[in-house]
């Protein structure tokens, strides 16, 4: 099943690896990062912008695009590619994540969940199969399947309730994932599964056995960054690696600060997305290197640009480094400018700092690929 | 004093003009358009952007900048070209105009304007020498001195009085201009006069005279577009096409749509600036050519992206141009894409369209010079 993902080199220290994901838009050296464009755009950043960040690939959200602009719309111009103007690869949740965020406003049943839209209150039902179909509409180029993320609070007989549901709606996705191949955007996406279980080891790795089984291009872990402690996080990542096939690529999915990821990729993680770098930038905070050698502790720090302290800062937002187009273009923009658009509301200033949060994640997937291969991770 | 200006055409069948205006940060072609980068920022772009627009000069606002960042770090950055990052030219207003706006808040003597900050209220005095302290700070090329935009319905005698005190204020300002030039953050500004008086043809022409008899490097015209009716408007500019200096520029201070911009440029005015563009962007307005030759009547439209009609649009946000970075890269953007982005209040939507309003107004500054050249206007 996972002819999508070429495995090159693994870390004789830890279960870092290196690989190569291909993709109907593209070939994409793993680990890496996915910058959210959330409702068709990463927010600020237009698709020339994020292909000057070097970003091979993005995610975007299946419940935002079908609400807005609307599946008609998506139909009429071919697919997400098409609409927003990226030819590289786009991955999409499979829109259950919001759904389930709904709280009050959404019903879950066997067939799936129904749900009321945030926007106008408009009633929707979302199902394993049509999750399938709005995303072969979107015309990702990996798709995901529909699965119930469940809180860290949950009682076990719950958990295991919903990881069986996951399990038969990953079923149910698969076949209508082939049944509409032909039919799609994108003939050629990849479908992944969802692992599930909480911080239960047990259940995690029995649930890895049964996606595994069903058989899906690549494995996402979901249902960590939930409010548990980090350290259960690491736990039930480092007992995947494991228990999901070893030739498939695994997306962490979910928020991790940059020294989580690191940690993530020692445990055989390839795949990234957050929410952070983009989220926090329009706050004004500013993720950067304190040094390159990511293998160490501390070797990135953030800073509130909004500060006091830098209003005469001359120190520029990012350094300049040779044959990176983006960091020579934000190394002309100083602190001090860069607090000083926050202070009279210029949205020039998140624009900045969201350009160089996201080069800061990909650099540093870029450092860690780079310390895998050279035997320090 | 007008070494600044070189005329280089005159048209045979209008006022229009062409001429080159020599800046401390560049040559510039007139007629020509000034982007509005009120609080050191064109909104939404950054300076790099406003390179790609090749814009030759911006205009900031010195009573924002005043009160942020305040004198003390554009003193420290060395004024507000290496504060944004911005190697071209630079004009500044003297900061009466948002002085006087503030109505009930500030107060009008012989000495100047004292005003209450819009941000916290605190307490400030504009002088004539004031402002062009402030001026000298921020490094503009070309100076403003300080005047009073007399609202359209002021009465016969206020008006006559505050035309003189602006006399007085401008002889002051060019007296403080000559005193600061040597500590000056640009050695090598310029400074224009402002021709006040309303309506009032006859006190229109006797200020000219003042104005000229004082000498400067260039004129405005001043108070004009502050709700008066059109023709008024080009009934003064062409009155005083006569009575201001050939050879030097002349800017026309204030907004004005497209079809306006001509109707000024064929009655000799050589820069423009207008928040048009950029305000109106930002509620999703897009200015385009309906047909390139400008001396036509109709030559340009104005559409809201926002409207349902533009749903499924694939036509492009801007046609792309040879040559043309800009135009180019908003062509790969389509104005379904573009009203989905307003829909769902992504920013990149006003962003997009300042881009290309901005691009339109300088387009069409373009299209004049060429159209002077070619004997059209």
């Amino acid at each position: 099943m996972a002819d999508c993902f070429r495995l090159s080199h693994t870390s004789d220290t830890s279960a870092a690896r290196l690989g190569v994901l291909k993709t109907a838009h593209g070939e994409i050296p793993t680990p890496f990062f996915m910058p959210i464009a959330t409702k068709g755009a990463v927010k600020t950043l237009s698709s020339s912008d994020v292909e000057k960040l070097d970003a091979p690939i993005i995610l975007s959200n299946t419940y935002h695009l079908y609400l807005r602009p609307g599946i008609e719309v998506l139909k009429e111009f071919g697919g997400l590619h098409m609409f927003m103007s990226w030819e590289r690869a786009i991955l999409t949740d499979s829109g259950g994540y919001q759904v389930f965020s709904l709280g009050a406003m959404r019903k879950i049943t066997e067939q799936g969940v129904t749900f009321a839209s945030h926007i106008d209150g408009s009633r929707h039902e979302l199902t394993p199969e049509k999750s399938i179909q709005i995303q072969q509409v979107i015309g990702s180029d990996i798709a995901m399947v529909l699965d119930e993320c469940t809180p860290a609070d949950s009682a076990p007989d719950y958990l295991a309730d919903s990881v069986a549901r996951t399990t038969r709606w990953a079923v149910r996705c698969k076949s209508e994932f082939e049944k509409g191949r032909g039919e799609s955007n994108n003939p050629n996406a990849l479908l992944f599964g969802i692992n599930q279980g909480g911080t239960d080891e047990g259940l995690r790795l029995k649930h890895a056995a049964e996606l595994s089984s069903i058989g899906f291009d690549g494995y996402a872990i979901g249902g960590l960054s939930v409010g548990e402690p980090f350290e259960d996080s690491c736990r039930i990542v480092q007992a995947l690696d494991g228990a999901l096939p070893t030739d498939a690529p695994r997306y962490f999915m979910g928020g991790a600060q940059p020294d989580e990821i690191v940690e993530y990729v020692k445990r055989g993680v390839d795949m990234f997305d957050c929410v952070l770098p983009t989220r926090n930038a329009r706050h004004g905070l500013l993720y950067r290197f304190a040094q390159q050698d990511v293998s160490k502790p501390d070797f990135f720090e953030s800073i509130h640009v909004t500060n006091e302290q830098y209003k005469y800062s001359k120190e520029p937002l990012v350094e300049s480094k040779d044959n990176d187009f983006i960091s020579q273009e934000l190394s002309r923009f100083s602190l001090g400018y860069v607090r000083h658009l926050f202070t009279v509301d210029e949205m020039l200033g998140q624009r900045l700092v969201t350009l160089a949060n996201v080069h800061f994640y990909l650099e540093l997937l870029h450092h860690l690929r780079l310390a895998i291969v050279s035997g320090k991770i």
